[in-house]
């Protein structure tokens, strides 16, 4: 469990960028993600990709992992970029976290360690 | 204050739905509404016309009402339309509430009526 769930605390390996690649490439690149263990997906695009993030997202949510994920909030903002004339654009952006509900599918030990030592089960 | 806020709930007139035209024509729609009373707005979308819902809110939030809105929590979805062809095609769409902070501008009286009796103040 992470204490922080902020943009800046995202864990390696969880954020998703939508680019110029078909959208079932990162619909993939995100069931995937889920599926081996990561509790939390960010997915995070920017300019006209956005409107390409939100069909992942729902393609994933409705169609391949239907019932075991739920969205976190949905933030917007504006990046400033420089472009290829050397002048500063604003560019809208968009972050849209995706969490496993339940427990990791198969529930496979993901690592040689042993789980810790469980406290008592609280009735 | 209204006690329903879902999609189904908006006031007539607070939603501005993002089409083909240009981006600066949606904003002054949602500064229009804002300014003339409406505490809430719900910006949509759907398919790629999503990106430039973003770039709409950006802009009201960031430039014209700076300080004077937040965002509410925002809600993407799909659904179902019939294409040209006559055959059922998804779309995503997207729904950002925009609302005033704060006291309407100018707090001017929008109708005829007095305002209600006020209780006591509660300490």
């Amino acid at each position: 469990m992470r204490a922080a769930r902020g943009p800046e605390a995202d864990p390696p390996g969880a954020t998703v960028f939508i680019g110029l690649k078909p959208t079932m490439t990162y619909v993939f690149q995100v069931v995937t993600q889920i599926n081996s263990g990561s509790p939390e997906v960010v997915v995070r695009a920017r300019g006209n990709a956005i409107a390409k993030a939100v069909d992942v997202v729902e393609v994933v949510r409705r169609r391949f992992l239907e019932g075991q994920v739920e969205l976190g909030s949905i933030a917007i903002s504006t990046e400033r970029l420089v472009n290829r004339d050397g002048r500063d654009a604003n560019v809208s952006a968009i972050a849209i976290p995706i969490r496993r509900v339940g427990p990791p599918p198969g529930a496979p030990a993901t690592g040689t360690r042993p789980p810790p030592a469980a406290g008592p089960p609280s009735p």
